[in-house]
């Protein structure tokens, strides 16, 4: 029981394993992807690098859906993916998942996340964030993701000096 | 009402945004996140950066409630976070969000994963990644959330060719 030394010829062991990119991916109810791609770029500055799409399977469906769409946004990729009801389901059951963007200006990033159709929860608030910046602003995307979006993290400890 | 001008002395306008990071943060339910950073280490190989904590405040808490670590992982930053049943909420009600890890070896880094607590979900899978790589391996971790581990990104189409 407590060996379990390489008993089925598993991949050399679990040795080194090494990570290339790290890419949160926003699964959206099918078919509202392509709208938050939308979003996405209206509200935060993102660019689609590119987009892969299911083949077409209903006549009245206008569009097909989305597969994934990869957004570069702050440099870093993000994916955003259609989910049907009928697909595997990949709902996560952690407690949230919040998106943190950093921004010199937090207030005008608020702004313009809310003018294309964000909702602004709450006021920007210096502090607490746990992005351990500065300012802090939360706004709830029409999909249902929450972004902080944050004053650029510091050395935590020297807030107000 | 269809004009907003600048009204209230905005922050001119609501002109350029750039932002400087995007840093997803998972939230767990509070004490977890300090055995999440460990499960994520161990998991992935994560590299905690920095570690910020709430003031203690009950005397029977052992430890005090993680406000944010910051993890380094793929090149990538991620936040760690407990959230506390009296805290707000920013739980997020989209559809999920996944996290994509790219490496040229799946299944050693499902297996690495797994034998540090995480549960595969199905076999490893050649070819639909909305990841749009080659192989595809999903694992949950003991906090709920599910990570995609896929072979990096290629362009999109020029599959098995």
């Amino acid at each position: 029981m407590a060996q379990e030394e390489v008993q089925n010829g598993g991949p050399e062991k679990v040795a080194e394993v090494s990570f290339t990119a790290l890419k949160p991916q926003l699964m959206v109810e099918a078919p509202k992807a392509a709208d938050a791609v939308q979003f996405y770029k209206s509200a935060f500055g993102a660019v689609e690098a590119g987009r892969t799409v299911y083949p077409k399977r209903k006549a009245e469906q206008e569009q097909p859906h989305v597969l994934s769409s990869q957004l570069e946004l702050a440099g870093s990729t993000i994916l955003v993916s259609d989910i049907a009801d009928n697909s595997t389901p990949v709902k996560t059951d952690g407690t949230g998942c919040v998106l943190c963007l950093e921004t010199e200006d937090v207030e005008a990033a608020v702004a313009k996340a809310v003018s294309a159709g964000g909702v602004a929860e709450g006021e920007v608030t210096e502090g607490d964030g746990a992005c351990c910046g500065g300012r802090v602003g939360k706004v709830k995307d029409p999909y249902g993701y929450v972004w902080l979006i944050c004053s650029p993290a510091k050395k935590c400890g020297d807030a107000e000096a």
